[in-house]
């Protein structure tokens, strides 16, 4: 359905991840939330909340039970919460006697926030696990590339020289910030508490129990976060970086290998269903449209997080609307641009043609500064900017041999592949820090 | 899929209006785009475009052909646009012969944009349609309760008492104002214009295709809009004024039928997996949940609607990403809100208890200005005031009492029935608007 | 401040208009008030709500109060809202007898909301009329250049050539959209109402007071809308619309004009602090992030239209946060846009070279649909095709001459000015259309 | 001016923190670029950029100029960046000899961008610190209230018994939360590299500069970022965490102080202009619409975080025009919550009246719990639910006693204290928790 792209038949392959998007079939939502029913009885007879041997053979039964997700579509639709239609099917699968003591103390809540928990923590491990890959990619061009010059551009205008590796190396420095501000397993927490958050019908037991059922989830154990939805806010905080620090790799590939620019090609592209000669950049603007999809996501779950009292149906029902499409869009994100990243190819002739056909005014900078050497700074500032006036798009070297005697050396300065700075030094500095990450 | 509530099994019956859903299933697109195609043909065969007699075969021949979404699901993952996968699909249905002239000067924009408005069209419909037997609902309860006093509450503060029946009537108010700016026909615009919008493909009979095409769709007939997405923001901004006007309704519906004031009863509420004795607002939250998440999603199209030049991959993606979410939220809001309303019974009873139990201070406004007709206003607002202040929740009336000897008829403004404005008027004019807009 | 870049010393004139920055001055925002305060004692009195002699003689000393905006800042600190402050403030500047009928019956809201629709009012206008000069400027562009021919642009690729006439055309259409939908009298409405909306304190008069006060102050008469949000959203979604019109404007503006391309120049662009050469294309910019923070300001003013019962203070301070920054910014977008594109100097020259760069690929549907007519369509998209691979940014017709003998007349198809499509008959229905909504 | 509450002279000090406030001002802004250029050359001298005594002695003349920012004001409405203005400014307050070495080899971005980290760290640091004070109120009503029963409160319906220590606690958690995301020093990172990010001008020294700078400075040394937003965007997301963490208090307060409720007072609450009675709760609706503007303004910041190549114009405005206003509201709503918390006052007597009005149905689920202990728990909770609805508010337990001769201790389970759950090993958690966050 077209509701959204990544459950659309037509458009699911363009924007996802098929890994990610696995996590958020209605199938798995259901199995998470039967994975916390089973731990729940696990770890209560573990911690004494619950009849040992009974608890111990409730959890193994819930283990073998499967819940079909059209089973809960109606109750939900009456209750908002699909916890207490899935208690009855569980129930209905279950060793009679064992029925008892299923789902006890715990509140919808329980069960639905970490079903949900669940699937972000896998879904943030598989996007951690790409931006390897996508790392080593980017260490690789800005290897390659290192002494490439190219055309900087601030403003969409020409500004200096820069070289094609230290761009490369730029993108990977987002993305080792990436890995940097993953987050540990703490971050995606067990959430347990009951009706209004103090354990009261699991009973003394009830922290002792939190720390089993953390333990067997591999989740953090926490305070109970039901009200407070902060956990949710930084889960979703870091899969938005995730899809920001993409979009903006995608911003730059739609500029540089837009037709009038020219120097990068990507891999693969997009064919028009009229105009043969097209090369459409489906990916990187993929990226961005996924980009600024997660980031309105984010404010939803930001609105989401004003929820009231010890629980509020009006903003946790947001949260579900907003968390998963959240985390599809950084899957979506980390494979798309794993790929094309992967098949990125620089077209460093294309640079350095658009370099020379630019002329001397992207080295207008470099030439006030070995100006500076022999005139004041602000003197040297204006001579060039008004040679640039009068040379007008022309030569402005010839303009400025004019107009100064100051004993520069106009090749060195006029060659933009000794203007590239200290591109071998920051990605160094990248590479390093890459490596440190574990990235590359 | 959770991805999006209303595609998810579990959860879409709570938050869909299934007729709305449908317009957004994979295959109504589909069809969509394959109408668009039709037209199209039947459009350039009347209009001289296209050879008249192949066309209207071909247009009868594209009637005739099904095209299963997955068959595009491959095409569209590679070009984000699904119209080549379509041409090559329809190319493969019809005679030979007359593939010629399928999808003739058209570009991918003019199927997809098209495909989305005549969903949206419909969508609207459905909606508007939805008002009707919702805005009866509000005027019976108008009606009924013109003179059922209850507590006003600003600031979830008591305020003075007010009508029940004009609460129920400015809910309607805005139900009205939802009719009244609902978009007609026009407003529902073919995208036709070939690849960069000048119908270069069509030829000299482009402007009298878009006529016929217009005619054929149930469309408006308008200058292309492939890069001006105003039409877009428009249907965006109705659809999100519904959600909105329910989710206000919602919110007071959450506030009213509260435990603690318990002033409307929701004919059908949800449950909870814990506690037995819980009626959840179920139908309230969602609406609100629906309005939020709406007007995210309008944001989106905002966005989105920063289209650059001829044509913008990332911001159409973007598009495509909101526009569907944000018609399926008011769809199920209208839903809702219908069935909210109409199952929805107020507790008069209540409403005079909690307006007992609230004593004075809430008739205190209407004191001080029977008060103001015997001292200066000031004065009669202060002594109010510090009246109140040490009756604190006592019985203000006594207090006042023994502070002035102004000749007030204390029983009458004692009565919260006498302090209820021009309560019956204001339903009057409101119940005006919505037999004028055709509502009622 | 730089708290908002409207209110900025620094960057204040960059993004403003300073007419409308004008009304949303304190001053302008307390005398707002004080004109609601004025008119209601006229209406009033007019309508007998209040003695006829006093309630004149009261709006005429209210028309001659000063009022400081620092007078309400401590009384707004504590109430959140300026009029209980303000009515004290009033009631010492007017004679004492007449202070009893200050305020009388209305509720801070009706003065709050009605003092920003008054500034909302005066920003519309303003921009409207802005619109005139622009769609001057623009109808000059498109006649001008109605046969210039530039490269059409999909997805940051060379699409087909295509009329930079049409492409002026077509962001007057968008501007003649704006015009259309601008907002009427009625649009703007008086909000009166008293503590709950049903003008209780006030009394019978209250309606008739309603029409007196309208049409004194210019506004239209309605249904009290204090828990109504939909007038407000109503002038937010033209406001916003005006800010992304603009910005879209923006888009196309900094990529036309980016280095590479060159295709336009802006009368005025800022320059860099450290590189001579540098022409940032400053007003375009600004565009775009007006258009994204008014798309910003209008998802908040939807957040807050979910106004819970009689007034709900956490949403109507959200309004109050969001509301004048979105009249500012659609201001500032109208005095730049007039600005931008009046001094706007397209170069027919460089968008001519840029064609000619190109070569044949942009007219390679062109050339398909020539060929479609001695071979079929399918076979001649397929030739064209694989002839662009292989000329490889060749020479496409050189490399399709020895494909085909199809009787083409090659030098018809290779000149871009013959593949300008229906530029002229669309710019007419654009320019008939601004005259009509007598914009030229 | 209204353009912003932050701004306006009429609701500046409802909004504000005046020392975060102070930050912000222009006259702050421009003092934080004039330190930048001070550190530069200061840097710059000592890692040998340019000669060492003349980089001190400028150092030391820039740190005694004084710029008005209205000297600011032209360049930057022509320039967008206000720094080729500024630079001329200090040129014009330094030693002719030294201008020469002014700004040497930086470009607007290092300037602007590190300014306003500058006013970030320090808001930061504010925001921090009265995190301690809040918290320690927190604390203090937790530890007082261990034992308070009052009426849990989920999805607007009366849920459990439970603490209101609890709930205290459960604030102070949030609290503790933020305290332990906050922000190190590294997170505030001085943004350096010149033109395009490279150091091209500044030359060899560039690195060393960097480090020398953040040092004078107490900034982060990091890889330019320039073009990488993401910084931005951690800062941007801690304080939205702050402006939401107290956003859902004030929700609480809203809920519990609102007139059916009760169970709160606030220290200081808005008076009405026209209602006598009214105590708004002025400080949580505050809240509240600073936290919904906090995270429309993350938004915008995501937005802006779309920056194109090696600076983008249009992406950079809209970070200006989104961070400031997002370090205000965290600000304000700092020191809101940290003046209504100290001043909040619980009614326990009004708790428990409440709760008892509210009878037996809070008591539900420990009830049926109770029961489960003798018949099956799917049989005990039904027979509780049907005796709720049996019971339709009346008396629970009596109907209860008449279906069931379980051994239950009517008495235990009648008695709300007794159904307070693990509230005090949970309030113990979280205070043991603020203590080793440094908070209490």
């Amino acid at each position: 359905m077209t509701a959204s792209l990544f459950t659309s038949t037509v458009f699911g392959a363009l924007v996802s991840d098929p890994e990610v998007s696995a996590l958020f079939e209605d199938e798995a939502f259901v199995a998470g939330m039967v994975r916390f029913e089973a731990a729940l009885a696990q770890g209560e007879a573990e911690a004494g909340a619950i009849p040992r041997e009974a608890g111990l053979a409730l959890a193994e039964a819930i283990g073998g039970a499967r819940v079909d997700p059209a089973a809960l579509r109606a109750g939900t639709a009456v209750a908002a919460i699909p916890a207490p239609a899935l208690v009855a099917e569980l129930r209905a699968q279950v060793p009679a006697a064992l029925g008892q003591w299923l789902h006890w103390g715990a509140t919808s809540q329980d069960v639905v926030d970490t079903a949900f928990v669940l699937a972000l923590r896998d879904a943030a491990a598989l996007i951690d696990a790409r931006l390897s890959t996508t790392a080593g990619a980017l260490a690789r061009l800005a290897e390659a590339h290192r002494r490439t010059p190219m055309l900087g551009r601030t403003w969409a205008q020409h500004a200096t020289p820069m070289s094609f590796g230290l761009v490369a190396a730029y993108w990977l420095a987002a993305v080792v910030e990436l890995r940097r501000s993953a987050l540990g397993p703490e971050a995606f927490p067990l959430q347990l508490g009951g009706a209004v958050g103090d354990f009261s019908a699991i009973g003394p037991a009830g922290l002792e129990t939190r720390a089993r059922m953390a333990e067997i989830l591999g989740l953090g154990a926490r305070t109970p976060w039901h009200a407070d939805r902060l956990p949710i806010l930084k889960i979703g905080g870091w899969l938005t970086q995730v899809s920001v620090a993409f979009g903006k790799i995608g911003m730059d590939l739609i500029a540089l290998s837009q037709s009038d620019v020219g120097e990068v090609r990507l891999g693969s592209a997009g064919g028009s269903s009229t105009m043969p000669q097209k090369q459409n950049p489906v990916g990187p603007s993929t990226l961005v449209a996924l980009a600024r999809s997660a980031v309105a996501a984010q404010g939803t779950l930001g609105q989401a997080a004003l929820h009231g009292l010890q629980r509020d149906g009006q903003a946790w029902i947001l949260d579900w609307a907003a968390l998963p499409g959240l985390a599809l869009a950084a899957g979506g994100a980390a494979r798309i641009a794993e790929e094309t990243l992967a098949a990125l190819e620089p077209d460093a002739a294309r640079m350095r043609a658009n370099l020379d056909a630019a002329g001397a005014a992207p080295l207008a900078e470099a030439i006030s500064f070995a100006l500076s050497a022999h005139l004041p700074r602000a003197e040297a500032q204006a001579l060039v900017k008004s040679a640039a006036r009068e040379a007008a798009g022309g030569d402005l070297i010839a303009h400025l041999k004019g107009r100064t005697d100051a004993p520069i050396d106009w090749d060195r300065v006029s060659d933009p592949a000794q203007d590239l700075g200290l591109a071998d030094a920051l990605i160094d500095e990248i590479l390093a820090a890459a490596a440190e990450a574990g990235l590359v």
